[in-house]
Formats: structure tokens, sequence, C-alpha cells
């Protein structure tokens, strides 16, 4: 590549600072579920405002609109629209727009009423008092709307798009709704089948008491395994787990270990360790701060986390090279189960009602009830007061069983209470991008199952080094979907692996 | 006390402001030495600087300097010079006046050639080659007085008490001579006639194997007893202990375990909880970031973590009440030993080379010696590559024996290397004040040892609370010292201390 021009490396530099104060707010952020002591609360809260009003002020620094306006008139940088120079300018303009669009009393606002919002969100579930949330959802939802309308409608989208925009770029709730519609369908009539058969595997293999520090090492020998690099990262305890990619060579993850389900923790692990090794692999030595070295949207990212957690995690493979080492480092209580007998434990389907508890098959039903929902709220179609009626009746009609109270029904989620409106499909879009990157994968690499029997990840992960991590934002989601697989996303591999692995399990 | 008038109030906004900005800071200077990934090093020095640069920004705006003028032309405030207000003002003007003295080109420099200075005098000690370190210690003694130019000579002082006043506000070193000669010439001679006596106590009790995790539940245990809020704190495990202040409600200590010697991390616990307990004691909740909520100077904080870890954890009463708990705790190793046997051996005149290995009675003999030398170099009286004859010929008038290399002579500190000049003599001072403070402390409180022998801490807590940390920097050190204890800081408490403790010990 020829060297850039000054405008382009003096934005770049800005834009770095800016993300260095952003690693340090991120910082503050981990600290605070890790570490820090409860009376540190209040300060914190300090800590936290001050450096997002410092990094708010560097983002929307007039001089980063000016170096972009200069790179986006000079041929030497945008004459290919999609080289990497020209592909980072144009992320940057779209973030700086995003960010310049929001008047800062609107900012505050947001913040503020989220706030109070959750703390209500947090009472009423556990009064199970939905009439006690319903007016700060309207307020939540109202603030929304105005943010929505600040970002202006996208071309060829609607009003809730500007939302998912924030989450996953250039998404159009449209698309997403021509993907979601036939693939509730097909699951809601799969996870009925397995259901019916009566067939269902036994889970014990996964219900043995194994305790916190057995179980920390053996997650710590699986995320070494996976490629995730312990001297660029951490995995530490939090009440819900997370992954944090601070800064270049510092990318930390959080589980919890509940002595009864060994898999709980190991899935959470290895679910973090995705979006760990995402984070490891973007190119943050060299583009630190810059779209080029950034994650290309949530949906992408738990693409990401859902591939090392299901595809890897949930897979016959998996187990015959994880097994041994699992009796050796967990103790006894194994001894008596094959491989076999993990893998089909952790394959069961079950209609339960809470999200987060949710196995592979009935996950994305939980989040396209939520996707519904949430968008006809936007739109004003629904009204915050009839959200537990509406929930109830889709999910049962998705699910096929009653909702029987809001605290496991349309109060169990923390998003809408601070006012994030538009996430919710990122978590099916990334089951969607893994299942279909994934028959690609099984197309390049044709000894990967060989590989994971043997323990061997790394050919997985430099796939995917290659072809996603390497690229930072360089291509939008849809983008990437297409130059991986040639094909737009669609609901089909993600049913063809669910069937494929569900139906032998079930006999049916 | 009335309502503050509009300046003051706008000053304290604006000295919370950069005081929250320094507590991020502090924090990721305490996040580096215990949980950052090793790669995230270069990040950190960036993120570090970024801090370090907003921070200066802030203390140095010239609306604080506008307030404070108009502060100090406010009767209402300064009428009564002792009020906390004036004092208030008094301080922040000296801080103001002390930042935005030095040109930031020397304090860049001092950064750089110090971070440089400091990787050399590494090499240079494990290679034991004064000569190599030698040219740099030039240049940070010749950067120093530089610095010390830009402060400008104290009134009454000489250059080096510009660089004291960094670490103990208003100190002059003629006056801590008046203080150090006699006691170096009594504690030489003190030391010698204990090892004459040939009666040293044995140190097996303090040999004895016991594992990190049982030293860690004992230290907690005693920190606890101490009085150590860990709602608002915790303990970590670093390479070097030391005591972060962060914020209000988040004080962190750490220390270091060595599994031959449980005693070594005890009471590096025990110090680090005494800074830690003044932190704690500090007015931060009301008054974060202005003097009156910041320690008086290295010494008195010196004073506080000498006190803990000396004056109570090498006392009778002390090991009356903990031995029970470490052998409960610490296991079966320490089954045969008396409290009397613990007292004895924890209180071993030695005479050693290492200044932090060094025991109660030739501490202050290596602190001394180091204060000597400084001087002169900074005076110009002495020449950078002489250090090593120097060093070695007070080393042998002072405590009696030959030092075999630079390693264990010159080489040993770190300080002079990144350009602490002026902070040996703190360490000293907090011995003295803490001998001074606790002749008074016996006097009020009749029932210490009776308390202490029993495990309670809180009345000598609560008397340090009320005549120490309460005040914050309301009072400077020397006018603590008089105000508690009717004297001007003298040599005779401590003496009479290691005297009164040792002379029986050793039967002279």
């Amino acid at each position: 590549m020829t060297t850039a021009p000054a405008h382009y490396t003096q934005l770049t530099t800005l834009l770095r600072e800016a993300a260095t104060l952003e690693s340090v707010a991120q910082l503050l952020g981990w600290d605070q579920e890790t570490y820090m002591p409860p009376a540190g609360a209040a300060t914190r809260a300090e800590q936290s405002a001050a450096l997002a009003s410092l990094v708010h002020q560097r983002r929307t620094d007039p001089r980063i609109g000016d170096l972009i306006a200069a790179c986006e008139s000079d041929r030497s940088i945008v004459a290919d629209a999609d080289s990497p120079r020209a592909r980072n300018v144009r992320e940057a303009r779209r973030a700086f727009d995003k960010a310049t669009k929001l008047p800062s009393g609107l900012v505050a606002e947001l913040a503020r009423v989220g706030s109070q919002s959750q703390q209500v969100w947090k009472e009423a579930r556990e009064k199970n008092d939905f009439a006690m949330f319903a007016p700060w959802l309207e307020r939540m939802f109202s603030l929304s709307r105005r943010k929505a309308e600040c970002y202006g409608v996208p071309q060829g989208g609607e009003l809730y798009d500007a939302l998912i925009d924030d989450y996953e770029p250039g998404a159009r709730s449209a698309d997403i709704e021509r993907v979601f519609t036939p693939l509730a369908d097909r699951l809601s009539t799969l996870v009925q089948e397995l259901q019916d058969s009566g067939r269902a595997p036994s889970d014990a293999p996964t219900r043995v008491k194994i305790d916190a520090a057995r179980q920390h090492e053996f997650g710590m020998f699986v995320i070494k395994a996976l490629g995730f690099d312990t001297n660029a990262g951490r995995l530490d305890v939090t009440t819900h787990p997370f992954c944090s990619g601070i800064a270049p060579g510092d990318t930390r993850l959080t589980t919890r270990y509940r002595e009864e389900r060994f898999t709980d923790a190991l899935y959470g692990t290895m679910h973090e360790c995705g979006h760990g090794l995402y984070e490891q692999g973007l190119p943050k030595g060299e583009h630190f701060g810059e779209p080029l070295g950034d994650s290309i949207s949530l949906g992408i990212h738990e693409s990401q986390s859902r591939m090392w957690e299901n595809f890897v995690g949930r897979s016959r493979p998996f187990w015959a090279w994880a097994l041994p080492h699992a009796k050796r480092i967990l103790g006894p209580a194994l001894d008596q189960y094959s491989a076999d007998d993990l893998y089909r434990a952790v394959n069961r389907s079950e209609r339960s009602f809470i999200r987060v508890e949710a196995d592979e098959s009935t996950y994305n039903l939980h989040v396209m009830l939520r996707f519904g929902i949430e968008r006809s709220l936007l739109r004003g179609d629904l009204a915050p007061r009839d959200v537990p009626g509406a929930w109830n009746e889709r999910f049962e009609r998705l699910l096929g069983v009653k909702v029987p109270d809001d605290r496991r029904g349309c109060l169990q989620d923390v998003h809408w209470s601070f006012g994030l409106i538009g996430y919710f499909p990122t978590y099916t879009l990334g089951n969607l991008h893994a299942a279909q990157m994934w028959e690609k994968i099984k197309t390049d690499l044709p000894s990967l199952e060989t590989d994971m029997t043997r323990g061997e990840f790394a050919p997985l992960l430099c796939w995917l080094r290659t072809n996603v991590h390497a690229h930072g934002k360089r291509w939008r989601a849809d983008e990437l979907c297409t130059r991986i697989t040639g094909k737009p996303l669609s609901a089909d591999p993600l049913m063809r692996h669910l069937e494929s692995k569900l139906r032998p399990i079930y006999g049916v």
C-alpha cells in the first residue's frame, strides 16, 4: 500500500486517541463487575461519567469531521470504494455522523432515565409487577423514538432500523423479517416434533456436582486449547458473564460457576471465549480505534461466540476430545459417562420460559418474539401496557406453552429498561451467520471433525482469522456473508444444522 | 459552618473533577500490577499517558488559579488563617503553583529519561555494574536540579528542600538533619551493643513453611481485626506490596507471600493496612479532591503504616492475641511456640545490606545514609561516579560492616533511577512521627495494651481517626506533631521505644 496522505494519518491518530480513552472506560466497567469493593460504586459512577463525556467530546471533535471530509475528497483514498482505506473512511463517517446527530441533552436524558428505569425494572421483576414498570417502558420507548428520529429513517427502511443500526450497521428490519418468519415456523414445528417423540436424552451427565476451582481449571484448559491467548487476556468470575475487548493485548472474559451443573459454566466460558477470539483476532495492533480494527456488528460478534459454543462445543467430536480431559480435571463424577452421553445431554430440547437458559432449538424463538414486540412498540401498533398480553399470546403460539407470570415473561430481560431497542435480533442473526459460515468451513476444511476429535482447533481459528477477524469493519455483515458463502443470509443452514443434529438424537 | 461562597464551591468542584480523573489513573496503575495481561502493557502506557496529560491539564486550568485568587481575597474565607476553608485554599494554592511552575517539556523529559534510566538501573543492578548506571544517575540528578530550580529555593531552605517539598510539604533538610544526626549516633551505638551481647533471639518461629492460601486467610483475618473495611477495600497479590487509596470507598492493598517465612507477608500486609486505614479515615466523602480530603505527607502516611506494623504488630500484646488465631489458621507448624517466642523472633536486630529487609533497629540507618548522599549529590559536593565509594564508607561507619558489592550497596533502590529525590527521608520521618505519637497515645489510652491483648484495636483506630485522619491536609506534619504531642519532632521517642523493647530482649 502507498504511504497514507497526512489527513488520513491525522484522522487515524485522533481516532486512536479517542479509543484509548474509551478503553479506559471499558476497564472501569470490567473492574466494577470483578474486583471493585462495593463502597466504590458511587465514585465509579462519577469516574465513568467523566470518561464517557471525554470520549464523546473526542468522537465529535470537529477536527475529525474536517479530516473525514478531506479524505472523502481525496481520490487517492476513495477511488477504489472497496479498498481498506476507503472503507475505513466510510465507516468513520458513519460513526461521526451518528455521534454528532444526537443532541447531548437527549444522550444525558437517555442515560439518566435509563438508569432509573433499570432500577424500577429490577424491582418490578422481583415483585412480578408489570404495571409498576409500564410507565417507564413507555418513557424509554418514547425517548428511543426521539433518538431514532434524530438519526433519521435509513434509506429503504423504517424508523426501527435507525435503532438496529447502532448494533447491526446497515441492517433493515424488512430483510430480517424475511429470514425470521420462515425460521420461526420451521423451528416451532421441529421443537413440537422433538417433544412429541417422548425420547428426550437424559441430562444426568451434566447434573453432577463439581466445585468451582475444578470447573475453572477445566474452563482454562478448554479456552487455551481453542486458541485463546492468556498472555493477552484472562478469565474471571462475575454475576453475568461477558467479554471485554478492552485494548490491544488485553481481552478479558468472565464466567460464573454453578456447582450443580458444570456445563452451564463450560458453555458460558466457551461462548465468551468465542467473543474473545474475535477480539484477539482483530488487527488492533495496526488499526486500534479505526473501523478497520473494530468488529463488524453485534450479529457477527455473536456468530463467533455461538460458533464456538454450539457448533464446536455441542458437537460429538468436541466431546470425543474433551471428555478424557474433563474426567482427569473434574474428578470421578463423570467416570460412568461416555462422550456420546455428554453429546446427547447437552443437546436436549426444552420448552422453557427464560431466554438465557434456552437450548439451541428454542433460543431463536425467544428472540424472534422480542423482535416482533419491540418493532410493534416503536411503530405504535402496540401500547406498552398491552405488552404482557401480546407476549403471552405470541409465546404460546411459538412455543406451545403458557407463560405462568410476567417475571418469566415480558419482565425477564434488562434490555428495554435502559433503551437497548433493536439489540435482540442480533442474537438470532449471530446464530444464522454462524450456521451459514459453518457449512462453508466444513467444505473448506474437510478434516475439521477429525481435527476437533484430536483437540486441534487451530485450523478452524485460522480460517476465522483469515476470513472474518482480519478484516475488521471493512465489510458489512451482509457483504461478509455473501463474500464467504456466495449467498445472502438464509434460515436454511441453521435449520439443516439443527435438524441433522437433533433428529437422530430424538430418533425422529 | 456558614454556606460557602460561590467561588469556593466552584473551586472544590473543579478540584474534585481533576481528582476523579486522577483516581482513574490510579486504578490503571493498580490493574497493571495485579490483573493486566502481560500483552496489555504497551496500550497501558498509552492509557496512562493520556490520563496523566488530562489530569495535568485540569490541575493547571487557569480557572483554578482565578478561583483560588478570588478565595484568597475573600475575608469570609481567610480571616481565620487556621480554619478548614482557609487551609484548604492555602494548600490548593501550593499545589496549583507547583503544577504550573514546571514547564511541560521538563515534565515530559523527566518521564521519558526516567523510564529509560529505570531500565538501565534494572540491568546494572542485575549485572552489579555501577559504571553502566552512572551517566543516567547524572542525568536524573541534573534534570531534578532543573526541576528544583523551577520550583525555587523555599524560604529559609536549600535547593534540595524544593524536592523534598513534593513529598513532605514545608519540610527543610536542615531541620531533618538536626533530628537525624543524633539519631544516627544513638542507633549505631545500640545496634553495636545488641550485636556484642551475643544474645540474639532465635528466628525459628518465623521460619516455618506455610502455604500462600493460609497466609492470605490469616492476613485478611488480621486486617479486618485492625479495622480495615473490606466493603470499601481489598487485598491482592503483587511483586511489590503497595496501598492505593484510589477513591472514596475504594482502598486497595497488595502483599506477597513467601512460603518459607510467613512473617514477611504478615508485616507487609499490616504495613499496607496502616496506609489503608489512613486512606479510609480521610474525609473523602465530603472533601474528595480537596486538600482537606488528602493525606498530609509521605512522612505522616508512613507514620501510620509503621505504627500498625511495628508499634502494634511487633508488640507482645499483639502476639498474645494473634498467636492462637495464627495456630488455628496457619496450621500445626506454630504449635510449639509461645507468644513470647514470636515476640522475640520478630524483634531480632541484624546488620543486613538491603534496606527493605532491614529490622526496626537498623532500618533508619539505611535511610539516613541515602539522605546524606542524595543531598550531597544535589549540592554538587559529591559526583555521581563517586557514589559507590561514599556509600560503602558511610555504610561501614553507620552499620559496622563492609558492603560486598554495589548490587547490595548503592544500586539496590529504584528511587533515584526515576527521579524520586527527597523521598527517602520520609521513611525515617514516618518512624519518628509514629514513635512520638505512640507515647501520647499510651497516655491518652491507658488500657491500650490490655485492649490489644484482647484483639480490640478500635480505641487506637478511633484515636488516629480523630487526631490524624479526620483533618486531611489541614495541618502540616510539624504542626500536627506539635498539636498532638506538644513538642517538635525529636529522636528521643523512637530511641526510647527501641531501647525499652530491644534491651530486655537482648539482656543488655
